[in-house]
């Protein structure tokens, strides 16, 4: 059904990464050696220096060099293979609902303890946030707005907002304009109303498994049962999965996170997701697609969203700025396509309007550049640290230890021994002042156990090495080795 | 069941103004005549500075004695009497639903025109809030809130509002603690997780009528039935009425607006309030109680809240500073009582948690006796502006028109010859750029066709007379008179 889009296979950067890596494999380069300087690269090859950065920052993802600052690229892949990914998850059609509830508030009531390391908290840590350039965006919207901001806003959202949401969705090939966009309290607030929207108690969604467990409650707390599909650790929900579950007609909307999706970190390709928009357009299935991590791509370009393929505005797309700029201003959005007035009415009668000032802010910092400098910095410090945790895990955690690639986002899916209980490894590593995610809360089924998600969301310093080590000492006493 | 608190009847302030009410109307006092002076009242009765003033604001708010500033207080009352008060409402039992929402949509999409004079909006306008007050106090959150609020807050809210909110709670002899509050995005908010917390779709809530149209829309849209009870304008519910509703068992949950109910404006007495407590509580009905205009009263003190008579956690008090300092920062809270642990789980479910700064400007407003401050100002424009309001009407409406007598809040509940249809009046007054809110939007059932609700929320002025007086001519026009 659906055609291909031209593979990327044929970008120049990722012949040259490939070429360079097979030479590393084949002992060509060996592990400390330096590369080829980006400028030499550029001479010898005839090529962009462009191309060349893309090429390492390739290799850099797959831990296969690193950069030293104000030196080079070295060789960093040795002797030991960085372990496997998981494969696709295989959640059951037919599971008795199993709430992790009391896992998920055990969790949360120890993360105000003092010096803990929330590698359980998918949000990325205050220093990596601009909250200078915030504040003086705060105090230009007070000077600036009738009122100050005191007032009510229009319900439909902030106006400039809006807007500037609108002009972004060019980042991942959307054509929407400020009419399409409804602002909310942030991208949970923005998945509530899209599904009180388009629910009733008793209806069945579907979503990826391992899904993030907000999505879960959110879910059960509207009377709604959840469907979970098999999903890939890189390329998400198979489409194919996706057809037959929709096909019986029991589901009455699909709520996906196509892109750097939490837990796994999978992104979905854009042959992918033409196709579940198509399939769904089909059987007359709503498609809710929270996009929140979009715009932290690791990659050479952000991700499409399924909603740029959709013609008919069966799709609602969901973001906010709560993972980027700003958890606690609480602004996100929705474009909700056909079922926008009813979404707008659901949205007066529940909250009236959204807070004026916090939307304000966002509206300048899109507008300016602000953002896309911000998010620059955000992407490279993330990727690096995702790259330092899969090595930190390669390193100290036990062999069998798989591990997602994450292509954007926060988070690391880590899959461990089978008898490995990540609840009970949630006991031993917070008593050493380590908060981990235990897999078993990212499910409505009796799986996951031996899975956690880990959040590289800090500064990576020694400190944080150290806490992995920790970590992966503690697998291995679980493990009785 | 209820026994009756020490009658107010009382107060000294009340038998003086008592006294010098009966001399006006015994014609001792002229309209025009100057009364004695605050001072010279003291001595000659041997009374309090306060007395005396609460004894001439009494007069006052029966627009029988008017006070010209820098001159002292003169007698306001003219030939004419002021319109009666309304009778209490008949809704039935039985009625058939029909949706107002086509009105409502109607009103609202009007607001935004150029030039309109918002009589429909019971909000303050922009020149009552103290709006550089506010923006200092957003600086200093900024500078004092670590990370400048772009963190995620707790999800009960924000611990220093939520114990301002406790501490302010003393003014409606209430008796919370910090740990009882959760704050939420505006009362509408609060509200809506409350009946969210406590109903499923298809259940029964019993509410006042006239209701404010904001409570029947979110109610439908949880897929509530809504019964709405006897109101009387000065004292609400009857207790009674509502012992004969919940007896049925099918009334699951009851909503009230004690305090200066919209639209009405009525107080419930206490003796009321605390029988309606012992009768929800005797028949397991939970009370949500939306205090949002308590603080914005005309008489001496607080009125309570039904909260302030709830022993078992059975009543949910609802609040924000949306209608008294910032509508635009949306900031609400509740007491829920025992139902806390499951409304907490839903807003974190639905919103994660609440806007970090906005709580925090509100919360050092509270603490700084700023809010009380701003009040007091508050109060007396409003209670002027309702007093012209009445005395508009009185003037300028055809005789047999009845208004109420607001005790506190935003407006006017106006009941006109049943000959005049307000939604026919309300398309002839848009025209002329006025706003009017028709009755029929307050109710589910085929009613108060002939009524309308009037906001004084504005700044009082010889053009605002002059709008009344054309809306007292259309009215005129519509009675072909």
């Amino acid at each position: 059904m659906a055609v291909l889009s031209p593979s990327r296979t044929d970008f120049r950067y990722l012949q040259l990464s490939r070429s360079i890596e097979q030479q590393i494999r084949d002992g060509v380069w060996k592990c400390g050696d330096k590369l080829p300087s980006v400028r030499s690269l550029c001479r010898e090859q005839g090529i962009s220096m462009s191309t060349v950065l893309q090429a390492y920052l390739e290799l850099e993802k797959k831990a296969l060099i690193e950069s030293r600052p104000q030196s080079g690229y070295y060789v960093s892949y040795w002797h030991r293979q960085l372990p496997p990914v998981p494969g696709a998850s295989q959640p059951s059609a037919l599971s008795e609902v199993s709430e992790p509830d009391d896992m998920i508030r055990k969790v949360y009531s120890q993360l105000g303890r003092e010096g803990l390391v929330p590698l359980s908290l998918s949000v990325p840590c205050d220093a990596l946030l601009p909250v200078a350039k915030l504040n003086k965006a705060m105090i230009a919207a007070m000077r600036e707005l009738p009122g100050s901001g005191t007032g009510y806003e229009e319900v439909q959202g902030y106006r400039p907002l809006r807007r500037q949401v609108a002009r972004w969705s060019l980042s991942w090939q959307g054509h929407l304009n400020e009419e399409d966009i409804v602002t909310t309290a942030g991208c949970m607030n923005a998945l509530s109303l899209s599904l009180m929207t388009l629910t009733r108690a008793g209806d069945t969604i579907a979503v990826e498994s391992p899904v993030y467990f907000g999505i879960l409650q959110l879910a059960r707390s509207l009377g709604l049962h959840v469907l979970e599909l098999p999903t890939h650790p890189q390329t998400g929900v198979e489409p194919d999965a996706l057809r037959a579950a929709v096909k019986g007609g029991k589901v009455k909307v699909c709520l996906l996170v196509p892109n750097f999706n939490n837990p796994l970190g999978s992104c979905m390709p854009d042959a992918h997701k033409k196709e579940v928009v198509e399939i769904l357009e089909y059987y007359g299935v709503p498609l809710i697609e929270d996009d929140l991590y979009g715009d932290v791509y690791f990659g050479d370009a952000r991700p499409r969203s399924c909603k740029s393929y959709d013609e008919s505005g069966n799709v609602l797309w969901c973001g906010s700025v709560s993972k980027t700029l700003a958890p606690g201003y609480r602004v996100g959005w929705v474009a909700p396509g056909r079922h926008k007035e009813a979404l707008i009415r659901l949205k007066h009668y529940h909250s009236i309007a959204s807070a004026t000032l916090p939307q304000a802010v966002i509206a300048s910092f899109l507008e300016n550049g602000r953002y896309e400098h911000h998010l620059r910095r955000l992407r490279s410090t993330l990727q690096a640290n995702a790259f330092q945790f899969i090595r930190a895990v390669s390193r100290y955690f036990p062999e069998g230890t798989r591990v997602s690639r994450p292509q954007g986002g926060f988070v690391l899916w880590v899959e461990l021994d089978p008898r490995v209980q990540t609840a009970s490894l949630y006991d031993a590593a917070i008593r050493q002042g380590i908060s981990i995610t235990p897999g078993r809360m990212f499910t409505l089924q009796q799986q996951y156990h031996h899975c956690m998600r880990l959040s590289y969301g800090h500064i990576w310093n020694a400190e944080l090495d150290n806490t992995l080590k920790r970590l992966g000492r503690l697998v291995h006493l679980e493990l009785g080795a």
